[in-house]
């Protein structure tokens, strides 16, 4: 029986990113996701009476023998989860911290020429889930967010990544600029075997099409906020200001078609022999 | 002031796929889409009195001149739209019938070599408004559409195509293969002098990358169902079976992902020389 403090506190951790943030905590909803969590994840576990009779109780068997877990009435269940047709399991998880931009990039295995995705005032948690799942899928090694990114670890974003938030690599950073500097500092590259990183400023402007630069050495693709773009201070700050050549009347792609296009090309390169 | 029967007529145009194909008609709401239309779109326009104060009055100016409106109080508006915050304008506008296969491809410019996309079974109206607008920045000719594809003039659709609904060609058939069929015959695609189509089937488990095939001929990309991809029939009757490279623990893209890079690499070879 969950009681009427920790219902308070599920719903507080679905709603608010300041309290996950301070708790360092978010929830996990469902079986597949779940199942994707390992034992140090874990910080509570809710599972209603019939979830060990539902056919994907299998997929957290092992989740549940190791953390432990409390049972919850389906009404309860309800009560906590935001999906209209809760499975029957919901985990407090404890947030994955990534060490700054030196923990970031000491869990690259293509040290040498690392692929980075950069993410300024991104706003739409399904654009963020997506870019998350399209840099997983590309083979990009990690994501540097601004500060006012929408929050990671918020239920739409953790839904919408279908696990990719478990397996790529990312920090939020309070000063892009800053972490731009330090990714491009010799000392600091040098000290962790990473090759030299080119950033490349995604504009509507841009001086050159996406597909004639290559991304054979370390990049790391900036893309902006849907509505106003990259600020003009990290434009500046890019070594090449690229664009998405367009045909007909549209005036943009949204920030995620963006990003899987770009990283999607810079995968596609790296497969192919020659420049 | 808008009569109860219209108000009901408008949220079933919103609401019913069933009503919309009845009548050939569809909503489109606030000033931006509805700037897109043109007169002969037109069935009815509806506006609030404060509409011409507001600094987006000038982006319809032509269309409400052209066309003539009905006011109606805001408290009406709110009743009729389907959004949080209505604009102020709403247009009950007639669809845009394409007359079969031939009609698609006469409006077509590029008739040496087509790229066109065929949707299986769409369901989401958020990944068919981003496969719009994905096929018509990479410069893509038309869209097949299987009947059991999402409503493509459903609002949700409409709203996130940001008007590529009312540019780019497309189609509704009720038997796919035998379009497919169709676009293969010889006499067929001569007599409306369109060059050969190849059609490549989007699978997890293709034969070959993506990458590895060129789209520099006529060709038709496959997109199947969200849940079950392409059906075994249309992958049979495919020329080549592609997949998209995934690296990490990605089990698939979403649609719309998928094809956004699918018709960009088109149109990313198009653009370069050679092969």
């Amino acid at each position: 029986m969950a009681d009427g403090r920790q219902k308070k506190f599920v719903k507080e951790l679905l709603s608010k990113a300041k309290v996950r943030r301070e708790q360092g905590l978010y929830v996990v909803d469902g079986p597949k996701m779940c199942s994707e969590l390992s034992g140090k994840d874990v910080w509570k576990i809710f599972v209603t009476e019939d979830f060990f009779g539902s056919n994907q109780a299998h997929m957290c068997a092992r989740l549940l023998a190791d953390c432990g877990y409390e049972t919850v009435s389906a009404s309860d269940m309800r009560q906590m989860s935001d999906t209209v047709t809760p499975q029957g399991i919901l985990v407090i998880a404890k947030q994955r911290r990534t060490k700054g931009l030196s923990g970031m990039l000491d869990r690259i295995e293509n040290k040498e020429a690392p692929l980075l995705v950069l993410l300024e005032s991104l706003q739409d948690p399904g654009n963020l889930g997506t870019v998350l799942r399209a840099c997983e899928a590309a083979g990009a090694d990690g994501i540097i967010m601004s500060r006012d990114c929408v929050d990671i670890y918020s239920p739409k974003v953790v839904r919408s990544t279908m696990g990719a938030v478990l397996r790529v690599p990312f920090i939020v950073v309070e000063d892009v600029k800053k972490a731009m500097e330090r990714l491009r500092d010799e000392t600091f590259l040098n000290e962790l075997s990473v090759g030299r990183i080119g950033f490349y400023a995604a504009c509507l402007d841009g001086d050159m099409s996406y597909t004639d630069c290559s991304y054979k050495a370390g990049s790391c693709f900036m893309i902006g906020n849907e509505a106003h773009g990259l600020s003009r201070e990290l434009i500046d700050a890019a070594d090449a200001r690229i664009k998405i050549p367009m045909h007909g009347s549209v005036e943009s792609l949204n920030a995620a078609m963006a990003a899987t296009i770009l990283v999607f090309e810079a995968d596609r390169q790296r497969r192919t022999a020659g420049n």
